[in-house]
């Protein structure tokens, strides 16, 4: 390894989030909750808003920085960073990319944020209007995969196929997340219990993703402050500090790649190598993870290319109870995620993911030290995390 | 300054750019004009291109690294990174991102590119069409500000407005590049000598710019290999360090802003600050500059926010001869930059501020030791690049 590392040198110093809304913040654009949620954060952080220079998100965010940092008056823009790629890979991503400003020294407090009002404007649910030219989705879309839910059934039904699995392990996937849910106010469904009835009886979407198989659709805006170790210390929280973050994907991964070598896969293998070598931490060392929930199933294939069980320990491993904070031997999405919190694009994930590390979730595991999140299972680029108390 | 900057720690080892067309690689898309000016770099830099892990661009590049990563068969995908801002703003801060990648230790050898075909795609020297929701261009479009130029012009009127500056400056920026493009046999502008004649007979696009004020529009793909110092020491060329690299704009500077506190800007002023701090070196240290030209006017107000010179000092000092290789005080766009070389969107500046370095240019400066980039003057974000010959 690189002694450049970030490891230790950086931190997450402020989280925030605006209210989360089924659908429909009326009264507010995407840019005003953007605005919401990094005024918010600055605050948990005990930071004057206009001392933030920097700027990341990913998955083409629609608020750019320039336009940010002019209506919350920022002092000056230092970094003006998008993690390229579709879809929820980013977050740990956009993470990453503030880690590396913050250690060449470019930015003294960089915002990771993530807006979206998918009433304001497009449905991620209803897939692609767009004219491609190039590329994967003009091949596939004429054979009828126009949507995420469709371009990515047929990964993990390969997976689930090689390895003789069940729909045990999706279903406690998704009633983790409900589960967690209910003891979270600011969750969607909270207040709205599922019952392994509930999940049976729900109709298909694309097999072998029920309906409660799906993230949800949501308006909001999340956002987290990352700076260096050194002056986090100096503000209002405790900081959670960034041991790794790692993002890529392996050879030939595309989500659209139906002729991948590796086909039944959520992208990560390369990328988790990297991240547990830069941590210098290994899976039995994590006390509780956030994944990203496209689809339960991405979320199956992410906890295994993250090295939490084999392929051939699934249905053993993936149970609700293993799940639950408090007695399961991996927390799984202690807020609810993508599935019942809110889908902000994965962005509540690391917010939830720092929240662990304060003692402040409500599902909060018994003194957590080692915190991840794992960004956007099955797009390419996808990213992951590794936060310490310490 | 923080101890983790870039300088000395990173370095361009490999250089590369595809044909250089007027309009029309009739016989090649974007995407692999792209392929090629990448396959080109890792050549001239001997090494061997799958083992390229990181892709940086800027301004909504259409080539995503996945397919890219997939078609040159990279054996890993560690960094996809956007500058995230339009025009020609991100060439310096693409290869800031991918320093900072690499100081972090995400990557190990990180390609900057640009490909552009204006004839698979659309013509910036149109304007946008595009349908704004929010921001400037919403306010400003009814009014007639529809194409870069129209916007662009007015920001340079109030410079010379407020400095008492006539056209000859302009005339002297557009003249150097057209000279020193016709020792370059890539530019598309070599053969075509320009006049001072042909210069003032030419047409008014918009006030203050005549057509020769104007950047092109063509079609090709430039590349360049940034790695670490180390690594770049094993590599076939001898090793461009950056000394520094910095990106931003100051406070309220959108280019659509009209009511920005300070209008006749070209938007550096902060980042210029910053690229000198962190570099340890003053403007009378650099020996050759390439500052980007969408339009003259920008050029001019890039150097005095780089501190060339003082508003005041403009007609003085912004001259043919002084903008010469060779004879002048500050050669300037020695390649023919964006309007006798190449609109590849400046990234053909920064392949230039290599070649001086290692000796190579079609209009050598004799023995430079720093050589400059000014990336996109008068757009947000903007950026500057230093690199330095040891």
């Amino acid at each position: 390894m690189s002694e450049n590392t970030i490891s230790h040198k950086v931190a997450i110093a402020g989280i925030a989030e605006t209210a989360y809304y089924k659908r429909g913040a009326a009264d507010r654009s995407e840019f005003q909750l953007t605005l919401e949620a990094i005024l918010a954060a600055a605050e948990d952080a005990g930071l004057d808003v206009r001392d933030i220079d920097g700027f990341c998100s990913y998955s083409n965010d629609r608020n750019d920085p320039p336009r940010i940092a002019s209506a919350l008056g920022c002092k000056d823009l230092s970094l003006s960073n998008m993690f390229w790629g579709g879809g929820g890979g980013g977050g740990s991503g956009a993470v990453a990319n503030a880690c590396a400003a913050l250690v060449a020294g470019y930015s003294k407090y960089v915002v990771v944020y993530r807006g979206l009002a998918q009433g304001q404007f497009g449905r991620f649910g209803q897939g692609s209007q767009a004219r491609t030219v190039s590329g994967g989705p003009a091949y596939t879309q004429p054979y009828g995969l126009m949507s995420p839910a469709q371009t990515f059934a047929m990964r993990v039904r390969r997976f689930m196929h090689d390895y003789t699995i069940g729909h045990e392990p999706l279903k406690a996937i998704s009633m983790a997340s409900y589960h967690h849910a209910q003891s979270n106010p600011r969750a969607v469904m909270h207040g709205r219990p599922l019952s392994e009835e509930d999940y049976e009886n729900s109709r298909w979407i694309v097999e072998p993703f029920r309906l409660f198989d799906c993230c949800m659709e949501n308006d909001g805006a999340a956002a987290v402050i990352v700076t260096t170790a050194e002056r986090a210390r100096d503000l209002r929280q405790k900081p959670a500090y960034v041991l790794a973050a790692s993002q890529g994907s392996d050879y030939r991964q595309a989500a659209t790649a139906h002729n991948a070598p590796d086909y039944g896969t959520s992208n990560f293998k390369t990328v988790a190598a990297r991240l547990y070598a830069q941590a210098g931490i290994e899976p039995k060392d994590v006390d509780v993870c956030q994944s990203y929930e496209n689809f339960t199933g991405g979320v199956m294939m992410s906890l295994v290319e993250h090295g939490f069980c084999a392929p051939e320990e699934v249905e053993e491993f993936m149970t609700l109870e293993n799940f639950k904070a408090g007695t399961g031997k991996l927390p799984l999405n202690t807020s609810g995620g993508n599935l019942a919190e809110c889908y902000m694009h994965g962005l509540e994930l690391i917010t939830e993911a720092v929240r662990q590390l304060r003692g402040t979730s409500t599902a909060q595991v018994q003194d957590p030290r080692i915190s991840m999140v794992c960004s956007g299972p099955m797009v390419q680029p996808v990213s992951s995390l590794i936060l310490s108390k310490e």
